[in-house]
C-alpha cells in the first residue's frame, strides 16, 4: 500500500506538475504572440543599423543597439565581452563578365568570397574549367587547370528534404574549392552560389585558404549566371572570364559579444547559454542570418521578465560576434566560461533562420536526452514535432567541452538558402508569426530546462 | 504451422510493398523537386493570367491556360465543365477617409467586399459605432446605430496555432455583420480585415446579404487603418467617416470547371478527384489562394505520367471554378457526378496555400481513416508530421453525399492569412520548394489511395 500510495502520490505531483508547465507555457506563448518584440527589434537591426560584418561601423552599432535593448527590457546585468575579429572589406568595385570572341560580353552576377584576397582592379582574365566537384578537379590535375580559372558548378541537391544537409554536402566547394584550385595552378576561382532557388542573386559565404598554395581571388556566382556560364562553355565563340574583385583583409580590430543575463534564484551559479550571432554578411541586413536568432534570444529574456518568471538558474542571451568569418566571439565565450570555471548546463543556438518552429535538436548524455523528449507533449500543439538528438550551434559548439548540454531549434528549412548570404535575406522576407513562435518555443524549452535542471 | 506460414508471407508482402511504396514516393517527390512544373505553372496563371475574378476575362483567360496545360502533359482526356457563375464587379472607385472638425480629413486604405452593393458617387458619410462583436451590436441596438456606420473592429486572434480558427472565428463579421448592422438601420457597414499581420493593405472576402433587411455598401478596412479609426474615434475632433464603392453585382454569365484525367487501368469507373479554385479575388494574382492548389493539382497529374505511373482508378484533377464567391463550379461538379452516377470514391482539395506540407485531413468512415493514417510513416520523412480526422474543402465538400472520403493538404498556417485576399497574394510570395513538396505529397497519397483503394 504505501508504494501503491507514493506512486499516485508522485503521479499526481507529476500531473500538477505537467497542468502547471502547460499553463506557464501557454502564457509565454501568448504573450510573445501578443506583445512579443522579437520582430520590431529585428526591423531595428536590419533597418536601422544594417549589414553589420564584422569589424564594421555597422556592426560596433548592433553592439550598442542591443545592449540598449536588452537594459531597456530590465535584464539584470548586461555587459559587452571584448574580442577581437578579423576585418574583411569587400571594397568598391566587383565585376565579371564572359568575353566572346568579337568582343561581346555578357555581365555575370557576381560577389566575393569571404575571407577572400582581391584581384585588384586588373582583375583576372583566363579560360575557364569547369567541374562538378573534387574529383573532376583532380583528374583533370594541373595540365588543365594551371593558368585557368576553376568554375564549381555543385548544386544543392533539391531531393534533399532538410536543405542543410544539401548546403553541407555543396558548402566544400566554397570554403576549400579555391585553394584545391591553386594547388593545380588555377588564377582564379568561380563557385556556384549555395542557393536553393535559381535567380540572379549572388551568394557570399566563408572560404579559408590552405598557406600551401597560392591564394587566388575567388567569387560567388548567382545560380542564374552559373546555368548560364555551363552553357557558354559550350560555346564555341567563348574566349575567356574576366573578373574584378577589391577585398581585403585588413588587421584585426576590437569588437564584443553582447550578453544580459537574468541571475538565478535558487542556483545562480548555473548558467543557461541562449544565443544567435550578431555579425552578418555585408550585402544584405542578416534578418534570417542571424537577426532572427538575436531577436528571439533577447525576446526570451523579455517574455520572462514581463511575466515575472524568476528563473532558478541564471539565464543568458548572447549575441555572438564573429560567426561568419571568424567564430571569435563563439571562442572567447568558451575561454572566458572555462577561465573563470562558470558550469554551464545548457546553452541553445537559434542560427537557422527565423522560420516556423517544427524541433530541437539536443546533444548531451543520453538519459539528459531523453529527459528533454519527454517534455515534447507539452510543446506539440504549438507544432514542435520532433526532438532529436544531435544539435548545437557554431558559436556554443565548444562548450561541449565543458560538458554543457548543446541544442539548436530547427525551424522549417525549405527557405532558408533562397535567402542564405545574399541580398535577399532582409526583414521584409521573415513573417512575424514565424519570428515570434520560434521565440516562443525557444522561451518554453529554457523555461523547462531551468526548472528541472539538466 | 499453416498459420504461421501465412502470417510470415503476409508481413513478408506488407514489407515488399512498404518498401516499393517509399521506392515509388521518393521517384514521385524527387521528379517534382527536381522536374516539377507547379511554380512555372504558377507564375504563368499569376503573371499572365493574374486576378482572375468569377466572370471576368482574366477567369475565362485561366480557363484556357489550364485546359492547355493538362493537354501538354498528356492528360487522357481534358475538358471543360459549364456552369453559370455571379458576376460582381468592383467598379472604379472605392476609397474612404476619415473627417476631422475643421475639414482636415486622413485617408483610410479600404475595398469593397466581395458581393456587396456600391454606394455610388456620392458614397456614405456618416458616424461610426465601433464594435468589438454582435453581442456589443445587439446591446446597442437600433436607438444608437440607427443612421451610422457599423465598425466590427474583431482581430484575428494571434494566440491560436492555427490560423485557420482565427480566421473562421473572425470570419463571421465580414459575412453576416453588413446585414446584421442593416438589421439595426445602419447606412454602412466597415470590417477590419481578417488578416494576421498589420498593416495597410485591406483584404477582401464574400459577404452575403440577409434579405429580410436593407443591403448596405460594406468595405473592409486594413488592419493597421482599423487600429487607427479605433483611436480616431476617442478623438473629439473626428466628425465622420466618408467612403464610396461602385462595385454591383451584374447578371451570372457561362463559366466552366476545367477538368483533366487519368484514366484508371483496373477500376476506371472509381475516381479520384484532387484540385483547388481556379478563380481568385481581383485585388491580386491569387498565387496562395489558390493557384497553389490548382497548379498542385495539374501537377500531380504531370508526375504520373512523367514518371510512366498508371494508376488503377481514374485520377481527376479540377480546377474549380467561383469558389470565392458563389461556389458555383463545386455545385455543378457534385451535381453532374451525381446525375450520372459516378463512383467517386476520393477527393482531396488544396486550399489552404502553397505552403510547407504537414498533414492531410481525412473525412470519412473510421476504418478508412486508419487505413490511410497508416500510411503515414511513408511521408514522415518528406515534413508530413499528421494525419487528423476531418476534412475536406468548399469545392468538394458535397462529394460527402455520395459517400467520398474527403481529405485536403494541411500546409503550415503561420504565414496565409498575411497575403490573403489582398494584394500581396502574388507569386513572389511562394516559395517554390514549399509549393513543389506539397505537390510532391499530394502526389504520393493520391498514389496510395489509388493502388490500395479505400
Amino acid at each position: 500500500m504505501k508504494i501503491l500510495f507514493s506512486l499516485i502520490a508522485f503521479f499526481s505531483i507529476a500531473a500538477v506538475n505537467a497542468q502547471d508547465d502547460s499553463t506557464v507555457i501557454k502564457k509565454i506563448t501568448d504573450d510573445v504572440l501578443i506583445n512579443g518584440k522579437a520582430y520590431e527589434y529585428l526591423r531595428v537591426l536590419c533597418k536601422e543599423v544594417g549589414p553589420r560584418l564584422s569589424g564594421s561601423p555597422q556592426a560596433a552599432k548592433a553592439v550598442e543597439v542591443t545592449k540598449k535593448m536588452m537594459e531597456d527590457l530590465g535584464a539584470d546585468k548586461v555587459w559587452l565581452q571584448e574580442c577581437m575579429v578579423p576585418h574583411w572589406v569587400r571594397g568598391k568595385k566587383e565585376d565579371a563578365k564572359i568575353i566572346y570572341a568579337g568582343g561581346k560580353t555578357y555581365k555575370l552576377d557576381v560577389t566575393a568570397l569571404g575571407n577572400s584576397v582581391g584581384s585588384g582592379d586588373k582583375g583576372v582574365t583566363a579560360n575557364v574549367i569547369e567541374v562538378k566537384n573534387f574529383d573532376e578537379l583532380h583528374a583533370l590535375g594541373e595540365k588543365v587547370i594551371k593558368g585557368n580559372i576553376v568554375f564549381y558548378n555543385f548544386p544543392m541537391n533539391p531531393t534533399y528534404i532538410n536543405t542543410f544537409r544539401a548546403y553541407g554536402e555543396a558548402g566544400k566547394y566554397r570554403f576549400n574549392g579555391p585553394s584545391q584550385a591553386a594547388k593545380y595552378g588555377a588564377v582564379g576561382c568561380i563557385v556556384r552560389s549555395l542557393a536553393s532557388n535559381v535567380n540572379d542573386y549572388p551568394h557570399t559565404g566563408v572560404m579559408g585558404y590552405n598557406d600551401s598554395f597560392p591564394k587566388i581571388p575567388a567569387i560567388a556566382v548567382s545560380t542564374l549566371d552559373a546555368e548560364y556560364l555551363s552553357k557558354a562553355l559550350l560555346n564555341r565563340m567563348m574566349k575567356q572570364v574576366f573578373f574584378r574583385t577589391n577585398c581585403q583583409m585588413l588587421d584585426s580590430v576590437k569588437s564584443y559579444n553582447v550578453i544580459g543575463e537574468i541571475k538565478g534564484t535558487e542556483f545562480p551559479d548555473e548558467i543557461i547559454t541562449l544565443g544567435g550571432h550578431l555579425d552578418s554578411w555585408d550585402l544584405a541586413e542578416g534578418a534570417h542570418d542571424d537577426g532572427s536568432g538575436c531577436v528571439q534570444s533577447i525576446e526570451v529574456l523579455r517574455v520572462l521578465k514581463a511575466l515575472g518568471i524568476k528563473p532558478k538558474r541564471t539565464i543568458r542571451a548572447v549575441m555572438f560576434m564573429n560567426e561568419e568569418n571568424g567564430g571569435k566571439g563563439g571562442d572567447k565565450y568558451y575561454e572566458e566560461a572555462k577561465a573563470k570555471g562558470e558550469k554551464h548546463i545548457f546553452a541553445m543556438e537559434s542560427d537557422e533562420g527565423g522560420f516556423t518552429p517544427r524541433g530541437f535538436g539536443i546533444a548531451g548524455p543520453k538519459d539528459v536526452y531523453e529527459k528533454i523528449k519527454s517534455w515534447l507533449p507539452l510543446l506539440k500543439q504549438y507544432g514542435i514535432e520532433d526532438i532529436h538528438e544531435g544539435g548545437g550551434g557554431a558559436d556554443i559548439g565548444d562548450l561541449k567541452k565543458l560538458g554543457t548540454v548543446l541544442s539548436n531549434i530547427a525551424p522549417d528549412t525549405q527557405r532558408y538558402f533562397d535567402v542564405h548570404h545574399a541580398a535577399t535575406d532582409k526583414w521584409e522576407n521573415v513573417s512575424e508569426r514565424e519570428l515570434k513562435l520560434a521565440a516562443a518555443m525557444m522561451a518554453s524549452l529554457i523555461y523547462l530546462g531551468d526548472k528541472y535542471g539538466l
